[in-house]
């Protein structure tokens, strides 16, 4: 079928968002022949501006269009806490839900024996010398529990410790809490999430 | 919190495609910062290629890039046929399922009285015109059987009715064949297609 040239190419453009399967790219497409022309040229401006404007935070890794992101520049937080996270996504989620006013370091891969990423195909070196540097008294790894995030955090652990005996410094080293989350059925639950609720059972009387 | 302007604004471009809402946006905003710049660059210029360049067909109302669409210029298919459909969409997929070789009529409006909606804001007038300038033998009426399709349907074959008797034509309306869809669960189907099942069932023996 002579199908118009340019709605295929849009539709296997679509086809590279996350989870966007033909049919989702087709709906996408058609969607956009009914729209205004000014929301189309909108929106293909702003895929253009995030692309040229975005760079990352040279001190977290964070996204930001200026040299340094918003958490990082900001005065008021606090600069003795820092908290490491797997990807953007996390630091904008704690962002949003305003829970915690430290700071951020987002790593760029995780350790994975299985994908052949060691340590130093990540940066865990640059958080190591943002710690340091920044004389960070507590790191709050809060890296998803699997095991490339088990394996990341152990090492991670396992460097500050170092750092802690040889410089004779107390870098607090703490792991976001997981179990149960609120508010949700016990046999929907994976059984990683179980396991680690009983482990880290607390004691409340 | 003072989130880059330019992902902020991609997230709400993302939000107007359809069944895309806050999460989904985020997601595909975030996989932009990291795809090629080249890819980014590619998706941007096939919206305004789609927009600039999509017509619809005057003589079906199907996308083309065209004065005419493919379908009405080609010569080789059956011009006695016409099949009329709910929209664009529905074109797309006859034409990949290569089921039927005659030519289409796209409606543009289905008759709502709820959303007021009458004939005069539908193109059934250019349809009618169609039928009996190109001399069409047969009409299909393949449009959903909700009720704003079922009025639809009735309107038309109304119409035609007409035109049979005041000019001695004899255009054959048929409508295409709902029912039990094959390899389907029965208990998943909703009520409508399973009493259309029994309405319209078939003599074997």
């Amino acid at each position: 079928m002579k199908f118009p040239e340019s709605i295929v190419s849009l539709i296997n453009d679509f086809k590279h968002l996350p989870g966007i399967g033909e049919k989702s790219a087709e709906r996408f497409a058609y969607h956009i022949i009914d729209m205004d022309k000014e929301d189309v040229e909108h929106l293909a401006q702003s895929l253009l501006d995030v692309k040229n404007k975005i760079k990352f935070c040279p001190k977290c890794n964070f996204i930001t269009e200026d040299d340094e992101c918003y958490i990082c520049s900001d005065k008021t937080r606090n600069n003795e806490l820092l908290c490491v996270v797997e990807d953007v996504k996390s630091v904008v989620m704690f962002e949003k839900l305003n829970v915690y006013d430290g700071k951020y370091f987002v790593l760029n891969n995780l350790i994975s024996p299985f994908d052949k990423i060691g340590p130093d195909e990540t940066n865990i070196d640059d958080l190591i010398n943002n710690i340091t540097t920044n004389n960070i008294k507590e790191v709050i790894l809060a890296i998803k529990p699997t095991i490339e995030g088990e394996a990341t955090s152990m090492y991670i652990e396992k460097l500050l410790e170092e750092i802690n005996k040889s410089t004779n410094k107390n870098i607090v080293i703490s792991k976001i809490a997981h179990g149960i989350p609120l508010g949700v059925e016990m046999e929907y639950l994976d059984s990683l999430t179980i396991e680690l609720a009983f482990k880290d059972r607390k004691k409340i009387s």
